[in-house]
């Protein structure tokens, strides 16, 4: 209800009368009235004026159910979206949902973190307001072995989007990282639930720092689209493109269960390709020039003795700029 | 403390006297009266005599956390045992205990299972009191894609168990299932929680039909150790030589991360091996005669364009004898 309110006032083009809202949503006036008040405490800034109705001057920067509702009509992932001021993880969030039996697409966002979580177990730092820290269900019908390109998938929609909403080119540092300037833009940690050939759940947790301001010394690598453009964006509209490009990505992966119709965008924006790069794995190491990744999402890397395939995540991939 | 004390009366050589286990566990007598009045109300006959002390005369067919720790000292399965009468799913119930942080090792045992799993959701019958319904935490340093090769060392430990124990034959049907005349004995389901790289942890889930005396018509494909020996068998015997031979072989997988050490063993008691198999995957299907597993787990099939290695779990495989 408060979300299609809302995506009426977006429509609207100046004032939107009461009774027309009325009558679209079949709701009395009483109910527009309440949902106007909600709204305004919610930080949106709504003019009425008698005999004219509403007019949207100002919509605050949040991550409301609401407020990405009205902008994901129709999307797999606008039908079941938990907001949250602060939470432990959404990526928990979604684990717990996908426990209780929620439906592919279940979204949860959230202004902080209490223990924003990165690979491994590591903490991802998820500062309160500027950030996006959310988390997504799918239930592919995949090999369990196959569900690491999820988060090149994933990777790949937030380049995209970036670039879109930002204007920025943020690079994929495979594979699961995207960076501006050498320096960390995004990370992405995808989780699964599975048994030996059947993926119950795969959870994909993405959190990109937006509206930072500034990072403490111990994040010399981090930076923000504050940082790098200048100026804040709009962090509902940025998850939104995520969103939408992730679904469609989504479904080319799907169609050949391959990153095959992916890949030329993917590796243009590879940071790595064409350079020199430093593959470690336990205490051996490789070097070699990124050629880019194959349909599988491995990483082929070209050495003296011939290409080798990198498994996805088997190992930490270091560039010659010393960033890793 | 139970444990401990049940552990000394089965050491004992005829009567124990209440001053020797006071002694020995450092607890007074009252604490040692305590213990013997639950253990008879658990079923243990012990006999009394004033002067002689406490003699153990019979041992009830209970799953127990004494029963089984008695017998799991110093095994990686004895240090956190969970008993229940009654439970959703033994699966579900290690699931929980990981989540929240618990050990490799924690293992859950129960009398009856409402919810028992088998694979991809399906319903495993768990009548109560009969059979040995058990699962494990592990949290190996693993790739998640040799994860799969976790049920091919439980089936192997329990094919071992099972001949030491009953003395049958228990013939692996790769991947999953143990089946004694083709008909089914034990089911295993292994989970995994897990990033691209990385294993969070792994529960392996073991079904064997001990003691039950007849199935329902439903279940034509079903045999008990009851009905294939003819006679009962001790379950806390069977289950804690299950867990001891999968910690074994646990030991001899992880220190390759390869199946290498097994293999043969594995292979001769595969129950297709050099019989006519078809392979189903999806609508697909592949005939040849089954050669054996590899390292990695993969049934090779010969086919007439050469062997073909089936990826664990990737399919069904059916044997001529038309079981499924």
């Amino acid at each position: 209800m408060k979300k299609k309110v809302l995506t009426l006032l977006k429509e609207a083009d100046g004032y939107l009368s009461g009774q027309d809202i009325c009558e679209k949503l079949e709701v009395s006036r009483t109910a527009i009235w309440k949902v106007m008040k909600q709204l305004r405490e919610e930080g949106y800034q709504i003019e009425s004026a008698s005999n004219r109705g509403y007019r949207l001057l100002e919509v605050p920067d949040r991550l409301t159910e609401a407020e990405l509702g009205s902008r994901l009509e129709n999307s797999l992932f606008g039908k079941n979206i938990i907001y949250k001021e602060e939470i432990d993880s959404t990526n928990i969030e979604i684990k717990r949902q996908a426990e209780a039996g929620a439906l592919e697409g279940t979204l949860a966002v959230a202004e902080f973190q209490r223990q924003g979580k990165g690979r491994r177990g590591r903490a991802w730092s998820s500062p309160k307001g500027s950030g996006i820290w959310m988390s997504f269900l799918l239930r592919p019908q995949l090999r369990p072995e196959n569900a690491s390109s999820l988060t090149l998938v994933a990777a790949l929609a937030v380049s995209r989007a970036i670039e879109k909403v930002a204007g920025l080119s943020a690079q994929i540092k495979w594979p699961n990282d995207l960076v501006i300037g050498g320096k960390k833009i995004c990370g992405i940690l995808t989780e699964m639930s599975s048994e030996m050939d059947f993926i119950h759940y795969a959870v994909v947790g993405i959190g990109i720092n937006a509206n930072i301001k500034e990072f403490p010394e111990e994040l010399p690598y981090a930076t923000s689209l504050f940082i790098e453009g200048g100026r804040e964006y709009n962090r509902a509209e940025l998850a939104a493109v995520v969103l939408k490009e992730f679904e469609s990505c989504y479904q080319e992966f799907l169609a050949e269960e391959s990153l095959e119709r992916l890949l030329s965008d993917y590796n243009s924006r590879l940071v790595n390709r064409g350079s020199q790069v430093q593959v470690i794995k336990g205490d051996e190491s490789l070097s070699g020039i990124a050629r880019g990744v194959n349909a599988q999402g491995g990483l082929l890397v070209e050495t003296e003795s011939g290409i080798e395939t990198i498994l996805s995540g088997e190992v930490s991939v270091r560039g010659v700029y010393g960033y890793v």
